[in-house]
């Protein structure tokens, strides 16, 4: 895996690059941050994982060889980094086809994950579905995310229903907190089988514990290989020297661009199969790094706001944007050395020029070659750029990805000196929604929605 | 359909709203964008459409009657606005699991569009389908789409191989200019069944021609009904009362808010079926606004970066950077009164506060008071947000969605005074693509490119 940020400097790209001079500005700033890194170690769990699930891969693949037989669908229910790792991992290193194809299967369940509640979708769901057959996973730390727990009961109800209670809990598992929270309580009183999210392990940092590690073994996938590669990534990132540090450099050069104006990440990757790698970035990156206070409880309403594209498609829709519009974007390009097939384009129509000079190349060549002349196209427009380049998309190159990105995000919450890993802007959107439903303890909530302004006519069209 | 803008005003918002002042101080700009809109018209042909594609739908149906019976699936080979449209389209009206269930499809073809020439995507579908019955759709206005035509050179020879050329061009449909370009000159020369994009009109405006209506059709969609909602958008977005007129509050109101330096736009569907919706709105806001010169050849470097996002999922993503990051965005979400089904949650758990209070409610209850919740905390943390409210999502409504939101593009490009309409920021990666392929007449640019600084080890890692 490579990082090349030679487009993100200014020697490159001109004056909204970064100059060797702003880094050194900031030599001190970076110092305490990797000093932090050092001593917050113990507090992120999270960093951990490649390294100490070996028992937890065991009885997986255990369990995974148990039921696999006996299941031709396996539903996640879960959402935000519940769902969105296994949907990334998945998408890399499944075929996009793989749902809808026996062959591609290969006697592996179809994977569903339910990341959100429409009606619509769940019911044609579930009606498509063979009960029978079907494994449901739940997955919540805390076990009271409305979302998934409104999912988890209809789920229960529906498979008790069908086929009794024991029925119902032998097509149930549960990943959850060892100990605390409704989740764990219902699956030990209930007999489901559980896996553990370990404690300090938050949502958008989980998959590399059982909340990407299950769905990707019951897919087929080789989770110690994920491991190993996340394993080796954690070197990479204990480097000192920022330099040559991927996740070091990488939240430098996002720090300083968004102190320069920059307020939008764009991730896009040149590969249908990373496609997903964007959407998990997104939340890795909007979450961890949007707060209104800074450490010392200053409001400061920072943030870089991430987008995903992804090459060649947004080429037809974004790039325009990028090349021309406002210098407030640093872009992230994913590129794949192997694509692992490809496919001639033939030599026909030779007699029109639009066309002919296609013909005796192959798709993956148009595709990098599109890929290297975007990132062109850009450079020349003053946009600064980087691009993360892996061999291929493997278990071990994924593992090394997700890992440096988590890395990355932790380390630009220190520089932005905030705290990378709470939450407590969607408390408010969430204590709402529990006045709307008349939760008790809310009715204080509840008296402040009533009492807001009516809204004016005169602004509704 | 409603467009509420309460929370944009900051009456009710706060400090980062729009006034009325505001918008008073530039009613001279408007009136004079109103005017333009009014004389350009003729030479927006896509504004025409919803008025005379009658026979053209006829000559759609007919095809489709007779090609329905002798396919199980149709591949669009198509990018940018030839898929974005109809992706949107076919997400928005029938299921999610449409491919993968013969029930849910009920004797319609299969839609696999391809937008992209990753070819470890496009060997799998190749793979996996049965060509004999395989329609391919060729969409592509100017013929001369790498993508969309290496795409194509490819499944012509594979067609031909196995069923010789009268076979292959059975099985081949193309949609492109009437005259121009070299999709209809091959079209003529292989007696492949066309269908025309009216000239004048862009790839990112062509969902209401056959580029959009082909495929609907195919799909059971009712594209009469498609046409009748945005013609009825029409005479909406002819109001010359600003006010009343969705498009040009929803423009007007952007503009004031990117002047304010909101650089961002999200659009935030609260249904499933609306995700992709927010794609195509990408497309469109992004490569019609973002523009390096202004009308009297100034440089300008405007535009406003689209952002999608789901509801409820991004709750758990995207909105903690929403609440509490800068105060750069302007909320765009989608609302649905009616989600033509639900499902309720059981009333078990009553023990445990944080899941009883769900019980007796049901899922469109719940998501619905969540995009409420989500509003009034983005309201309440002064983040400016308009609801645009569908009865529910059917062929009339997406009819309006799309034309509605057209023409407030359309309008945003006077107010900015910039070419809403061209993309010429794309042309430096295409002329460099062709140049690294050896497309002759690329010389000098293959010169320019071989003359690059070589990229600097130190700042690869």
């Amino acid at each position: 895996m490579k990082l090349d940020f030679n487009n993100m400097m200014a020697e490159f790209v001109g004056p909204h690059g970064i100059t060797p001079a702003a880094i050194a500005a900031i030599e001190g700033k970076i110092g305490e941050a990797v000093k932090a890194m050092e001593i917050k170690r113990p507090q992120m769990q999270w960093r951990d994982l490649p390294h100490n699930q070996g028992r937890v891969v065991e009885e997986i693949l255990e369990y995974v060889a148990e039921m696999s037989p006996k299941i031709g669908a396996l539903v996640v229910l879960g959402i935000g980094g519940s769902a969105l790792g296994p949907i990334a991992l998945q998408q890399a290193l499944n075929s996009p086809f793989y749902n809808l194809s026996d062959d591609l299967r290969a006697g592996r369940p179809q994977l569903f994950v339910l990341d959100n509640i429409d009606p619509a979708t769940i019911g044609d769901l579930f009606a498509m579905l063979d009960l029978e057959t079907t494994l449901f996973s739940v997955v919540s730390k805390s076990g009271a995310t409305s979302e998934t727990m409104s999912q988890f009961m209809i789920v229960k109800q529906m498979l008790e229903e069908k086929f009794g209670k024991e029925g119902a809990a032998a097509r149930i598992v549960c990943t959850t907190d060892k100990s605390e929270g409704n989740l764990i309580k219902i699956a030990q009183a209930e007999g489901y089988k559980t896996f553990v999210i370990p404690s300090g392990v938050g949502g958008r940092f989980s998959q590399l514990c059982p909340v990407g590690l299950l769905p990707a073994a019951f897919c087929g996938l080789d989770i110690r290989a994920l491991l190993a590669g996340a394993a080796a990534a954690d070197s990479a990132c204990q480097n000192p020297d920022f330099w040559q540090n991927p996740a070091y450099i990488f939240a430098i050069l996002h720090y300083l661009a968004l102190k320069d104006g920059k307020n939008i990440s764009v991730m896009m990757p040149y590969a249908d199969s990373l496609k997903f790698m964007a959407d998990w970035y997104a939340q890795l990156w909007a979450e961890s790094l949007g707060k209104k206070f800074d450490n010392s409880g200053r409001e400061v309403f920072v943030g870089q706001t991430p987008v995903k594209a992804l090459g060649a498609t947004d080429q037809h829709s974004q790039v325009q944007l990028y090349a021309e519009g406002p210098f407030d974007k640093v872009m992230v390009f994913l590129g794949v050395e192997d694509y692992g097939a490809d496919i001639d384009i033939p030599e026909t129509f030779t007699d029109m020029p639009s066309l002919g000079f296609l013909g005796g190349h192959s798709l993956a060549k148009l595709l990098k070659t599109q890929q290297m002349a975007t990132e062109y196209a850009l450079l020349k427009a003053g946009r600064p750029n980087m691009t993360i380049s892996l061999p291929e998309v493997n278990e071990y190159t994924m593992g090394q990805l997700f890992y440096i990105l988590e890395v990355a995000t932790a380390f630009a919450g220190e520089l932005l000196e905030i705290d990378a890993f709470d939450q407590p802007g969607v408390e408010e959107g969430k204590n709402a929604t529990y006045a709307y439903f008349g939760r008790p303890g809310y009715e204080a909530k509840k008296a402040e929605l009533n009492a807001r302004p009516a809204k004016s006519p005169k602004y509704i069209c």
